[in-house]
């Protein structure tokens, strides 16, 4: 039994009515007291509650709660129509990362905890979903992409030619509260690029994700890319706060777009961070107003690679923002986040330059850069834009058989079923109740099959859509 | 740093003084003993071990353990060759049931224990890997798709047109102990049809199932399959046991193949089986045989059944096999198992009719049919029998940039990519790496680029397999 929220609105005496069913016992909650009454309703049932029959009823609404069986909260079931949406918009996912030659690769679903925790440190913890320990080892559910690929990376590393260029898409997990939104299973496109400190290697991966938007339909009009440097940013905070507090301020940084000017005034000062000095860098808007700023060696560093990668890319999809920082240690020079126009939804994407990845998982040091789309705000846009694919899990043929032609129908079904999505019923219904089925499946065609037309080696062929028929012979099928 | 097991054979005094070092503190185990001693003949380092230099390598030696991040035992990593081999066979799989008019569905990688608990009872539990319980929920991963797939069809019964054909092609897990060849991540096509009682689909599946195999290259010289019905067999079982014992002679027929005769006599002879009567029973190898037999009111249903589900199956491809039986209660009408022709490796699927299960999860009784095939085993038979499909990973054109043509080169690389995997160095190296780069990715074909090629808009391609070189113009790629 699958249970969905919806509002009702009802009189002030009702409610009280059902509050009193409820406190009386009858029904563990008004949802339940209402359910049962639409069921009345539906169902033609009694209308008023008899105490005899009310004890039958509680019972019964027990039974149910105790004895459904429903998937975990924050998960989805993918039916057919919804599978055949996702793994079109996967395939073109896929298609564009290997027009660019990035290879797909997997990686279990769970791995160590030293592994998962290393980058992120224990705090990470209680978002993992851990197993519980059954031999020596200890592992969690992966939460991410990038971490098992660099470990797959670290395994190659000596053998393997650089650049390496993979790409995942796949599924991982977060243990999150159950709350209406908040997935604990969801899918990510997840891009790494390893072996390269080129800043062509940071646009390859910025271009792949444009091009990844571009080809499931979105446009400049939808999407952008909010574009900065580690580097630039952090050589300009150097000059208004010493190196122990700059993380601490690139985190608010990061989420000043999220907070009031106050809160953000205000944890400036606790970290005693000069709010004009800030407000100072945050107003530049173009690499321009950069330039007018003073930068020490850092900086520059950082706005000589912004200008080599966004050199190469398509001026309508990018916006320079110095806001941009995502996260703390993890990124090292270029970061992106991509949105849509209208900053409706959280980020389509997300990624950026971190070189020193592979060397805290003690691999010989290699830069880096990637980035990782989520599946559900994707769909979300894609969704908002009408640009969601038609599911395509409808039979090409469903032949109707008439009469005692089962033997003979079931080779034509072989045959065309080389070739075609082909259907019948299964259950030898009568030609009405075969077409009812046909017409439930959404079937394209139905050919009828009987006597005569086996005779003839003539079929009549019914376009369901147009509903004209035709009559062939079944090598022009 | 991966590690792999081979086995050594040293002499008697060699192992002594190997342990003597174990004992003495210098090496953790014998292994870590015997690879210091490979790696220092391969680099050649000294000789003798100094108790100085001992210290030194013993402390090399924790940090490489404590600080290796290796994959958990029993999961596969999936580097681009591996994955590009698995998901062409997928594809073949995905396919071949679409033109029989199955769905794909997914459902979550977790499950409540109450659901995975119920078919198979507690005792499954040793075999689940459990998360750590952080709400209110208790989950575990799912051990197979047929208990989630049913989970989700019963919430779509009342609404959805019958039969309901899905399949899923994914991932579960097993506990098992670390141990060879025993894989606790592990991937299935499970195929089921919900709301059938006809042999119609009992047959749909079997051919589905030697549809996906012949599909992949294999014949009936490569495998066949074992079919056999419940009813017939328990019929011809009540004749010689009551029904109290009816399960565990099931059971024992079940694992008749793998005992020796002798454990089959004893273990018959522990429940009161006549061996003589089962002998004669297991000694049918066609269903002429089994008619000869007195057979009660079951049995004959069982038979009919046999014959109307293998008269709409290729003959060349099943076998009748009466001791076929597929564990306890889960089926109850048609059952079969797949093997390759020489049984030399484990079933390559296996399933049958179970009409009870959806009834087992509360729902309204309703008939299914269906079955499982993993892929371990199929890619060993696919092996030995060189079927294997070639990894498809190799770029279409790989674009050497020769000079100052970064520019229009990668313009020409964006065209080149809406239609083919196109790659170039991202490092920019010298044209000798480029072309090093090209061929350690088996480029198909690379393109060079030179002022001059720009100039006259024609540039020399190389097909990298014959060695032929051309001249052609952009749009003739």
């Amino acid at each position: 039994m699958v249970m969905q929220t919806i509002q009702i609105r009802l009189t002030e005496g009702l409610v009280e009515q059902i509050k009193s069913l409820v406190d009386k016992g009858i029904y563990p909650n008004s949802s339940e007291c209402v359910r049962d009454a639409v069921r009345r309703l539906i169902t033609g049932a009694g209308g008023k509650l008899e105490l005899k029959e009310a004890e039958k009823v509680k019972q019964q609404i027990q039974k149910e709660i105790k004895e459904s069986f429903q998937k975990p909260t924050g998960t989805s079931d993918l039916y057919p129509e919804d599978y055949s949406i996702r793994e079109q918009i996967f395939s073109v996912l896929r298609k564009t990362a290997r027009s660019f030659n990035f290879q797909e690769v997997e990686s279990p679903a769970f791995e160590t905890l030293d592994l998962l925790t290393k980058k992120s440190g224990q705090e990470i913890l209680t978002q993992i979903f851990t197993l519980e320990q059954k031999g020596d080892e200890k592992f969690g559910l992966r939460f991410d992409l990038t971490v098992p690929i660099t470990r797959m990376f670290l395994e190659k590393q000596k053998s393997i030619a650089k650049p390496v260029k993979w790409y995942a898409l796949n599924r991982m997990w977060r243990y999150e509260r159950p709350q209406a939104g908040r997935l604990r299973e969801f899918y990510q496109l997840s891009v790494e690029l390893f072996g390269s400190e080129n800043p062509n290697s940071d646009a390859e991966v910025i271009n792949l994700a444009i091009q990844c938007l571009k080809k499931l339909g979105l446009t400049d009009k939808d999407f952008f890319v909010k574009i900065n440097n580690r580097k630039l940013l952090q050589g300009l905070l150097l000059s208004i706060v010493k190196e122990d507090k700059l993380e601490e301020l690139v985190r608010i940084i990061d989420k000043s777009p999220k907070i009031t000017p106050e809160e953000f005034k205000k944890e400036l000062s606790r970290i005693k961070a000069d709010y004009n000095k800030i407000r100072d860098i945050l107003k530049c808007k173009t690499l321009e107003d950069i330039e007018k700023l003073k930068l020490n060696k850092m900086a520059k560093e950082g706005l000589e690679e912004l200008k080599a990668v966004t050199s190469m890319i398509d001026k309508r999809y990018f916006k320079f923002d110095i806001s941009v920082a995502r996260g703390l240690a993890y990124y090292t020079g270029t970061v992106f986040e991509i949105f849509d126009k209208q900053e409706k939804f959280r980020a389509l994407a997300g990624g950026g330059r971190y070189d020193n990845l592979v060397e805290l998982y003690d691999g010989a040091s290699t830069p880096a850069t990637g980035f990782g789309m989520g599946y559900s705000t994707l769909s979300l846009l894609l969704k908002e834009k009408d640009l969601l694919p038609a599911a395509d899990i409808a039979p090409d043929y469903f032949v109707v058989m008439i009469g005692d032609t089962k033997e003979k129908s079931l080779e034509i079904i072989k045959q065309l079923r080389k070739r075609y999505k082909v259907e019948y019923d299964l259950n030898e219904r009568n030609v009405g109740n075969q077409m009812k089925y046909a017409n439930s499946l959404n079937a394209k065609k139905v050919i009828f099959i009987g006597g005569d037309e086996l005779k003839a080696g003539l079929f009549s062929v019914k376009d369901m859509k147009s509903g004209k028929e035709e009559k062939l012979s079944l090598d022009l099928l």
